[in-house]
C-alpha cells in the first residue's frame, strides 16, 4: 500500500519533470531561434505551461502521497524529500501570482535586451519595478513572516540564508580586497591578447575544447545567444554561447564555463532521468562545476600551454611570444565593467555588488529609483572605475530582467565550493597537470563526474562537497587557490 | 450567466491553444535542431504534452459550458462549434490511447527516417504496424460503429468521408490519365534544368522569393529538414525546406508551398489569435493555399519568365536559353517516383495510389505485410515504371510513421480548391501577369489573404472556398487549367 503511494508519487512528479523539460525548451528556443515578432505569443504560452506545472505541484494528492509514503533506501528517501521541498514551497505561492510571474518575466527580458542594446535604464525600470513587486510578493508568499530575500535564496541554494552569505563574503573580501591590490600594483603586469579572430575559427575550437571536456554532442548542441546559458537536463542539455572578433577567450571561457553546468546535467545517473533527483541539486553546487571547469582546469598553467599551441596552429602568430605569457594574459587582472568577463580576482567583488544591491531591493531598503545610482557608487568604491555606460552598469545582466534575485550569491558559493575540489581533485590526480599539458583535461572532469554529477539531487549541497572533499567546505581553499596562483603570475 | 459561459470555455480553450502551440513548437524542434541522442526523452515530453491536452479537452467542464453558452454572431457561433466539435471527439477517445499514440509515433519517425535512409522497409514494418493498430483503435473509437477510415478523414477535414473522395477521384482520374497521356506522347519535350547550383544560392533565392509570396520573417524563420513542413499559428508560423544541389526548383517550389501554409497562418485575423478558429479551417484548404501559391502562381509563364532572369543573374548561364525554355523546364511532366517533387499532372495519381492503400489498411483489407507489394504494384500500374527502392516508394513519405492516415486526400482536395480559386483571382484581377513577371504574386497573395486566410476556421471548408470563388467549388476548373497549361507547353 506505502509503496502504491510512492509509485504513484513518483510517475506523477516524473511527468511533470517532463513538462517542465518542455518549459525549459521552450526558454532556450525563445533565446535562440524565436521570431522577434512572436514575444506576445511566446508569453501566453509560457503563462500557460506555468499554469499547468503550478496545479501539478500543487496537486492535492501529492500531501496525501506523502503521508502514505515510507521510503527505504537512499534514492526513495532524497526523491520524497525533494517533492516535498517543491511541495511545501509550490503550495505557498498562490497560482495567479506564478502565472502574473510567468507571463511578466517572458516579456520583461525583451524589454531587458532592448534597454541594454539602447543604453536606456529608463527604457526598463518600470517593467523591472513590475518584477521587483511580484518578487517580494512571491519571497512574501514563501517566507510566511521571515525574510523574503532569504526565501528566494532557498530557491537555488537550499539551507542558505542571507546572513550565511555575507558572513562567508565576510571571510572572502579582505583577502580578496588585499590580492587585489598587490596584484594591480605589481611592477610586472601581463601584456593584453590582441588581435581579430575569425568567428568560425573560434567557433571550431569552442566545440572541440567543449568535446575535451567531455560535453556529449549527440544528447546537447551549441548555439549562439546575447547571454551565455545551460539549458535541460539528462539527454538533451544545450548551451549557447557568444562570439567576439576581437577577444577569442570570451567564446572559449563562456563555452568551458558552460560545459561545466552541461556536464552536470548530462552526466546524473541515467536511473534518475525526469525525476527529481534526477538534475544539479543546487545552484551553487552547478556553479562549482562551471567555475572548476573555467578556472582551475580551464585557465590553468598546463592547460593554457596546450591552448597556446592550438591557438598558434588556428590563428597563427598573435604576438605572443611564449606559453608563460599567454597564461599570463589569459590570467589578466583588470578592474573591467562586464562580470562574465571578470577575471577571478575581482569575479567575487562583482557577485558581493550585486548581493547586498538586491538583497536591499527585496527588503525594500533600496527603491528601485536609486539603483542605478547605488550601482554606480558601489562599482566606483570597489573597482576603482567610473561606470561608463548602462550596458557596462546595471543593465549588463539577464538576471533581474527573469525575476532571478537571490541567485548571484550562489556564483561565489560556487567558486569557493570549485576551490575545495579543486584542492580533492589535485590530491587524487597527481599527474593531472600532465595530462592537461597536452589538452586532456578528462582525469579532472571523471574525478568529478564520479565524485560530484552522477549523484545528481541525491544528497543535500554542501553534503556532496563535503563527501566528494572529505573535509568541510571553507573559504580557504579558494583564497590559498587564488594567492598562489596570481602571485606567481605577478610576482608579489 | 450565459455570457459568463462563454468567456469562462473561451478562456479555456484559448490556454489550451496556447498549449497546443507548445506541443507544435516541440515537434518542429525535434524535426530541425533537437540532439539525436533526445529521442526517448523527447518521447515522454510529448506523451506528458499529450496527456495535458487530452485532459483539457475532455475537461467536464466543457460541456456543462456548451449547455449553457448561447453565443451571438458569426464570431461567436464558430468558436463554440468548433470546441463543441473537439470535444465530441476528444472525449471519444481514451486518454491512455492518446498517450499511447504520441510516445509511439514520437519515437516511430526517427525509425521511419532511419529506415528510409537504410531503404529498410523491414526495420520499419514492426513500428508502423504498431501505428496500424492504434490508429484503427482510435478511428474505430472516434467513429462509434461507423467507418473508422471516414472519421480519421474527417479530422482534417470535417465533412468530408472516404466516399466523397472517391466519387471527387473518380470525376478526376480519366481526364488526369488522358492529359497524362497525351502529354507522355507528345512529339516536343522540353528539356531539363541541369547543372550544381551552390545551396547557399539557392536558399538566398527561397529567402526572397519567400518573401516576395508575402512570408513575414518577423514571425517565422525558415530552416533545413529531412521532410519539408511549417508549423505553428499567428505569430509564430515557422517552415523548413531541404537543398538538393542538382535541382534548385526543389528547394524553391517547397519554399513556396511551405510560403503558401504559413500565410494562411499568419495572415488569420489576429483577434483570432489562439482561439478554436484563429487558424486554417482544414487539410483542404490549408494545401489550396499551398498549391496555388507553388503552381498556379510560382509555376505560371508570368512569373517563371522572371524567375528565369533571376536565376541567370545569380548562376549565370545554366543551358538553358529562352524563358519559353524555361517554363517547360520547371513544368517538365515525367513519372518520377517521389510525390513532394511530382508535377501537376501525376501529382494527383500519387495521392490516388495513397489514398487507396491507407483506407484498405484502416479498413483491414490490406496487411501491412502486403503494403510495400502493394504500392509497388499500384505505381507501375499507374507510372509505367517499377519502384527501384522503398525511399523512392513506400518509405518516401513521413506521414504514416507519424499516424497520419486519412490526411493524404487533402493533398488533391486543396488541388481542387486551388483550381477553383485560381479562376477566380484570374476573373478579379486581369492585369495579375504583369505584375508577376516583375517578381511580384501580391495582387494574388492579397487577394487570397482577403478572401480566404484572413478568415481563418470561422467558416467551414466548403464554404470559405464557395464564397471566395462566388460558385459552388468543383474538380472542372482545376482539369481545365491543367489541360490549358500542359496542352500549351506540350502543344497538345
Amino acid at each position: 500500500m506505502r509503496n502504491d503511494a510512492y509509485e504513484a508519487l513518483l510517475a506523477h512528479v516524473r511527468e511533470t519533470a517532463a513538462l517542465e523539460s518542455v518549459a525549459g525548451r521552450l526558454g532556450w528556443d525563445q533565446e535562440t531561434v524565436m521570431p522577434r515578432g512572436s514575444a506576445l505569443q511566446r508569453a501566453e504560452e509560457m503563462a500557460a505551461m506555468e499554469g499547468v506545472l503550478h496545479a501539478r505541484r500543487t496537486d492535492e494528492r501529492i500531501a496525501e502521497w506523502l503521508d502514505a509514503v515510507e521510503p527505504e533506501g537512499a534514492v526513495a528517501k532524497a526523491q520524497v524529500a525533494r517533492v516535498a521541498r517543491a511541495h511545501s514551497r509550490a503550495t505557498r505561492v498562490p497560482a495567479d501570482l506564478a502565472q502574473e510571474i510567468a507571463r511578466v518575466t517572458s516579456v520583461s527580458q525583451g524589454i531587458w535586451a532592448e534597454a541594454r542594446a539602447a543604453d536606456d535604464v529608463a527604457a526598463f525600470l518600470p517593467t523591472l519595478t513590475e518584477v521587483i513587486r511580484l518578487k517580494r510578493e512571491e519571497g512574501a508568499a514563501l517566507a510566511q513572516g521571515g525574510d523574503p530575500y532569504d526565501a528566494l535564496v532557498d530557491d537555488y541554494e537550499p539551507g542558505m540564508t542571507g546572513a550565511d552569505i555575507a558572513a562567508m563574503f565576510g571571510a572572502l573580501r579582505p583577502r580578496l580586497v588585499a590580492l587585489r591590490e598587490r596584484v594591480l600594483g605589481a611592477a610586472k603586469q601581463p601584456a593584453p591578447l590582441e588581435g581579430n579572430f575569425g568567428s568560425e575559427a573560434q567557433l571550431r575550437l569552442a566545440r572541440d575544447v567543449a568535446a575535451a571536456f567531455g560535453y556529449d554532442f549527440s544528447r546537447g548542441r551549441i548555439d549562439i545567444a546575447v547571454h551565455p546559458f545551460s539549458s535541460g537536463s539528462g539527454n538533451d542539455v544545450r548551451i549557447t554561447t557568444r562570439v567576439s572578433e576581437s577577444d577569442p577567450f570570451n567564446c572559449l571561457y563562456s563555452t568551458i564555463h558552460e560545459v561545466g553546468h552541461a556536464a552536470y546535467e548530462q552526466n546524473v545517473d541515467p536511473d534518475y532521468l525526469l525525476t527529481p533527483i534526477g538534475q544539479g541539486v543546487s545552484m551553487g553546487v552547478h556553479e562549482s562545476q562551471s567555475r572548476i571547469f573555467e578556472n582551475q582546469l580551464g585557465r590553468s598553467e598546463a592547460f593554457t600551454g596546450w591552448l597556446y599551441g592550438e591557438m598558434r596552429d588556428r590563428f597563427g602568430d598573435f604576438g605572443i611570444g611564449s606559453a608563460r605569457g599567454f597564461f599570463g594574459a589569459v590570467n589578466r587582472v583588470r578592474p573591467g565593467y562586464i562580470r562574465t568577463e571578470a577575471d577571478e580576482v575581482h569575479y567575487n567583488l562583482h557577485v558581493m555588488l550585486r548581493f547586498d544591491l538586491e538583497r536591499a531591493l527585496m527588503r525594500g531598503q533600496l527603491d528601485v529609483t536609486d539603483l542605478e545610482t547605488a550601482w554606480n557608487d558601489r562599482f566606483k568604491a570597489d573597482f576603482g572605475v567610473a561606470v561608463d555606460r548602462p550596458s557596462h552598469g546595471v543593465l549588463q545582466d539577464v538576471h533581474w530582467s527573469v525575476g532571478l534575485f537571490g541567485y548571484f550569491p550562489t556564483y561565489t558559493l560556487g567558486n569557493v565550493y570549485a576551490g575545495c575540489l579543486h584542492r580533492a581533485l589535485r590530491a587524487d590526480l597527481p599527474d593531472l597537470d600532465a595530462r592537461m599539458a597536452a589538452g586532456d583535461p578528462s582525469p579532472a572532469t571523471e574525478w568529478l563526474r564520479e565524485k560530484v554529477q552522477r549523484h545528481g539531487a541525491l544528497m543535500a549541497p554542501r553534503e556532496v562537497i563535503a563527501q566528494a572533499c572529505g573535509f568541510e567546505p571553507s573559504p580557504e581553499p579558494l583564497l590559498d587557490y587564488l594567492e598562489a596562483k596570481f602571485g606567481g603570475i605577478y610576482e608579489v
